[in-house]
């Protein structure tokens, strides 16, 4: 109870801390060093002297950095890469020393002298308090810089160890984000939304504030005032197939009525988005989907069905594709005719029209999870890699789910909800990750089916029975 | 303010997660999967199936590993060592693709392939909620099973690697320790306080809750409920010569009076614990002064020094060996002839003794300081090294500063004083671990020249002002 | 430090029992009970029964009396006027005792019978878990209800009794409001700010974030998430003559530079605004000022100056009234003539205009504040009672302080400055509330003299020094 | 969530203004006004410049009144109950208009003449911060005072009235003490315990940490630091005969074995004690059991049993007065020569007397509970007239339950069980404080009819089943 609070308290002190940290500032502003003094600085904190004034000179380091300017922030990056790489000298001889007889010193060795100096560098800099919110900025500008110089990878490669390690998911924590959480997080909610848009502070009080809504996000204790990632949640008594059932009309101006969230049956998590660019390829999307399924569950038992309600980003340009190609597998003829009709405004809203598109889009999407395959062998869209790379399965696709310009342009409208079924998600991941299987039910398979016969398959029914968990040997999979 | 108590919240999440974890168990705990069950979970968690369900396999091991008897623990230390080093086969690839031409690309690999398998298992054990205890559990095993059997060594260096990163200062945070704190964390002060025992609750409250009385600890926010390292602090109108003079008497009882913190001129850190046996070599004592001090001057500026009073655990060690020795720089024959006295019982007591000891005693122990050397040329005493390290100054030696039988036993009864003067201490740093110079203070130096003058030393003034501050080129370290 | 946290915990405690207040329902919802049943319930919680079950009986008594209608409400109003009154046989049984024998004892019980029964009753209804909260809103009813039912002024005040003693001051916790406060809590801010609107969030973001703003609230520990007063403050170099001066421009879009609060002079009281209807009457302004004025000053030691700008609403009202006087003390007919451009929309933006009406109508704004009176001695603008009486001075009227319809309706856009020197609050509130006094500075005063001389004014200077302070036995008070 | 954190906060801010209350000093120590000069301020406060200074006077005299001696204070509640009671003339004023005319406003200036005007001083004196810890310690001063003189009587009434008031259920909240308490607050459980002493931190550990143990405090928000009440609870699988039972043996040093809370089926509230002798006749038990009782079960659903094991303070007395009574109902001529034993110490380690003394002590106990009266009609014995009054009903009587020497002398070591059951509280109380009855189990009321058969008692059976409700009608009362 109380001994929490002596913990919370020590939060608080962490963030008065991050506060201060905007006042961060060289200890003399008016000389600027240059990168040839940060350099110089650099190595003085990995050296004895980094002993003695580590934090005093991390500080220092870090707050002269953020006054470089872009040009500067790129030279200091090549300094990084440059003079900040292992100790070639002692790589040399460890190699040969553990060639010469390959004993666990000569192994330990080996391992130390290959690890670039730039490691125990920003380590170091991690002394400075609160230093990591200027070392994920710092890789934020490294991220940028690098598509001009893939060189840098090797830089970032070091970043990307480190940061995987201090952002383990063993450090992070959940919190849920309501209408009385503060304004200032708030309004990174609505900075960082990036699925669909929050237009203003009312839409964020219909997102938050019913009481049939939910909102996740993780943050790191060090990186306060920070979501790293966060989830909306919608609890609902079915499976929703168009973004509006969701996010459309105000509770209070009578355009929804709220359910009770006693009486949900199904959660429903429409949008997830990261919020830390410098963190990009640390995974937090998995852990923190099973964490709030996990939690959800706890707190509403009658709660079975846990489904995403996704935008399809990659499935229009991967059409306009297959529409032009020569020969494909996934359109005949006769669906590329009547696709056609997508090149006109309106489309959608044309009786006449949309039942046709209809008709040949949903095998089209259906061939496009199911069959459509990178060079490398993954699922054409992104989210889809994310979805049932986490184990869920792909539950159904749902024609014009989002006619927002954005999803119009990116989709045709599509949208696709996945399912987590706790009991299934290692089975689903190991099909995918291991086999290459993507999970979906018979409804999708069998818009694929009698779109384009490609196979023999064996009906299965959708009903996520246990009859059905046990038929799984059965199963088939794309 | 109350964006703070936001993040408040996060760590009482953080606390009750922790507290949950007592409850860590197997899934079923009747059937003990042994080291062998233990190692074919190790290596699905280091996977694919780990990233599906590492945090389940990772809370299992963990709870698996707690279960363990003492040679099992042994067992699975054993397994780490031989079978999650690198892949040998794959450092070999990397080193000859790096010999055959040195490119970032083959540094990079070379790096990661050389890198122990284990040490991504760390990380991903790590996933559990509140891992990290377990891992510092885990490695207060190992390094007292590495006393008998070295070849761990390689694997305890992975879990410094990482506990260096993880705990890092940048991600510990200072909290002061006082009498309103809640009673688990102070039984653990009195628990873990190492050098002048805490008896019971009434000693603690003596330490704690006077006005001037200090104590600061450090904290992680993923080991909560668990000091790092503390810190005990006296605040005065003198540096004390003796332990009693911080200690005796009991305020409420009459037998001191407590002086008003902001007629304090200094600050006296006379006990600094290590609290986790699982963190040792982890260094926190360096930052934890130096913040005490920093925070200590913003709450109440007229402090104008700080200073320990320490105990010299090497000193009678040192001197029976200079007694015995046929020829000792350190002592002449009369020494040895006075020192004899020492091997009586309640010579400290006798007044015709004592003060003949004293004189010889005290020059001894100058020469204990500032010219015996371990074989790679440190100063003898370990607290010596971990305050000069530091860049604090021999300030004074105290005769009979601390009659406890340990002190007597330890030292005679030796006590020192060393200084920590902020503006100071990154040159006393250099000159202690570039130049292996000991800063001292004229007195303690004078010590040595009355008892056995070896060269020709400048006498130097201990005022501390800043025209010693300019003189300091010249000054003169033994 | 952390014990405080235990009180934090503590009134986490009374916020969570808060929120579940909206779950308050009658045992049975189905069946309401009537007023009749009311008041048996009302009469049990009085009676011995009460004692055992007092905390169900008045949850339930709340419970249902929220579900009434407004009729019902009427009438629950009027059995607490006639069925709980004081027992009046009693009351005479105390009066003849007391006037037969002034004991003591005989005192008690008249003061104990003259009591109504419905404090005790409400003292009672207060046992509920938040129970203050529907009492609050209950008293919200009556105040309506007593506009046509004068009589249920003596259940009034009971009411106000009772809370005047549990809203006293010293019960009343100061919180600051920024953007990090809650969403909850800022919705009501903006929703209770009565002075200038706040017309959306972004509104609420310039006056909450920029670091020369300040907003200050008064809450109960017992009455959460429920501002009962705020007041909104801004930090600047000097007095400011016009509202826009202080709301104009959003710092982020470059309208208005913030100043570095350390190197703010002023504070300026921008907008104070009461928020529970049901509190009407208990005095918090006077205390809102004072202390925010104290925790000011104790943070930004240069700040010296603490002045309202506040609104006139009164002064229009006043003025036409003189107007269409046949004889007005505070008009010539000079003046009529002149002021009679108020009655033609745009007269403030006319260069021609604007002039004359400044010289007529500042004379006559002093004469407002300085000479008119209510019949019951008092000055007749309710801003200008409330401040004087708190021991502020009028210290400068602003000519077109603030242009908005509203502004411009009530006062023609007048606006005044207040302000509270802590030195002076006491013998100015002496001079108010004891003499009828109002304490201006030379400038307003001579305004007045220039306008219509009437008794002749010795000119004292405005600089507020110490030599002013001494020469305030001379200071001349209208 | 978070908002409630803001509340947190809140509290802290109540504390921080607590511990700074030590310092509450007067303007000007070196002047003591003495009781005049307070006489004076009081005044003061009261008069209209209260109204601008009131924290300050208020503060001033909580201050001096703090330093005032002995005798002093004396003289100071002599100055509230003779110069500071109801305005006579007013109030002779208002009894002759309410004679001449019973209007409401008439019978409203009444109930305000009859006023003592010392209560809205109260009220004023508790504008200062934190006024109402000083005014609690005032009247613990006052309740000692009156033992010597009476007619303080009405001075106490008027703290009385405002404590009741303020220190109503709904403000008061309910918080667990446990080992993660701070320290501050368990020393002050130590000091506070009044029936089974605690004698150093280890017995408080031993109460507190095992997990079957649990203890509750309330705390009013504004008088933070300062358990108001508390209650300890042993969770258990029977009722205890004995308080060994329940505070034997060191669970770590294996004297007991602790349940698992989830196994417990009975909550014994072995100890409750009052803290604040100034609160003195305000009631919180009542509140605090049933409140207990609720929070319990809620947390743990398969609790059915709520019982005290009591401490029966006025058994020896009583029992002393009947054996020297001529004639006694209670006790027999062979009752008394048998109990004769009692008078010689070891009666109850003696295994020839204890049976016989038994046999004749259990029946007269039954007849203290059952029979004996106060000439007020009421139970002897305070404890069983405070649990009985709150619908408790006598379970058990427990021979020699305690043999703690304090036991042995008030009760000859007998401990009573009361059983608390929440729906029958309300008719146990009505029973008890309407009709004089005590309800009792049948084995207490046989106990009596076999020592001493009185009036024909229908048995009936102690299962506390349904059946028995039922039967309620049937049951009888003593």
């Amino acid at each position: 109870m109380s001994s929490s609070s002596f913990f919370g308290d020590m939060l608080q002190t962490i963030t008065e801390r991050g506060r201060k940290l905007l006042s961060f500032a060289p200890r003399d502003q008016s000389s600027a060093l240059g990168t040839k003094g940060l350099e110089t600085e650099c190595e003085a904190l990995l050296s004895s002297r980094g002993e003695a004034s580590g934090m005093a000179l991390a500080k220092d380091i870090l707050g002269r950095w953020s006054l470089l300017g872009e040009e500067e922030q790129r030279a200091f990056m090549r300094i990084l890469l440059e003079r900040f790489g292992p100790d070639t000298d002692r790589l040399e001889r460890a190699i040969d020393a553990y060639r010469s007889q390959r004993t666990p010193q000569a192994l330990l060795e080996l391992n130390a002298a290959a690890e670039p100096r730039r490691q125990e560098l920003i380590r170091r800099l991690n002394l400075a308090p609160n230093g990591i919110a200027t070392l994920v900025r710092m890789r934020e500008t490294l991220l940028k810089l690098k598509a001009g110089e893939p060189d840098l990878d090797a830089v970032d490669a070091d970043f990307a160890h480190l940061f995987g390690s201090w952002f383990n998911r063993g450090f992070l924590v959940l919190r849920p984000i309501d209408w009385s959480t503060p304004a200032d997080i708030l309004e990174k909610i609505i900075h960082y939304e990036a699925v669909h848009e929050i237009r203003d502070w009312n839409e964020l009080r219909r997102r938050l504030a019913p009481e049939d809504r939910r909102c996740f996000a993780f943050f790191h204790p060090q990186l306060v005032d920070e979501p790293l990632i966060f989830v909306e949640v919608a609890l609902t008594t079915m499976i929703p197939e168009a973004i509006n059932d969701v996010l459309d009309g105000d509770v209070l101006d009578g355009g929804r009525a709220p359910i009770h969230p006693g009486d949900a049956t199904t959660a429903v998590f429409y949008s997830i988005s990261n919020c830390q660019e410098g963190l990009r390829g640390i995974s937090f999307g998995n852990f923190l989907i099973k964490q709030v399924v996990e939690d959800l569950r706890r707190d509403m038992p009658k709660l079975d069905s846990f489904v995403t309600l996704s935008p399809v980003p990659g499935f229009a340009n991967w059409l306009a594709r297959e529409r032009k190609a020569e020969v494909s597998d996934a359109l005949s003829e006769e669906d590329k005719t009547i696709l056609a009709a997508l090149d006109e405004p309106g489309w959608a809203d044309d009786p006449t029209v949309a039942p046709a598109v209809k008709a040949a889009l949903m095998p089209a999407a259906a061939w496009y999870f199911l069959r459509a395959r990178t060079p490398r062998g993954k699922p054409v869209d992104p989210v889809a890699r994310f979805h049932l790379g986490n184990g869920a399965r792909l539950e159904r696709l749902n024609f014009l789910g989002d006619r927002s310009p954005r999803a119009m342009r990116q989709a045709y409208g599509l949208m696709v909800n996945y399912l987590y079924k706790l009991d299934d998600i290692e089975a689903n991941h190991e099909a995918f990750a291991g086999r290459g299987e993507v999970v979906a039910t018979t409804a999708v398979r069998r818009l694929l089916r009698n779109g384009r016969p490609a196979r023999s398959i064996v009906p299965v029914s959708d009903d996520g029975s246990k009859s059905e968990a046990k038929r799984k040997g059965n199963e088939e999979f794309i």
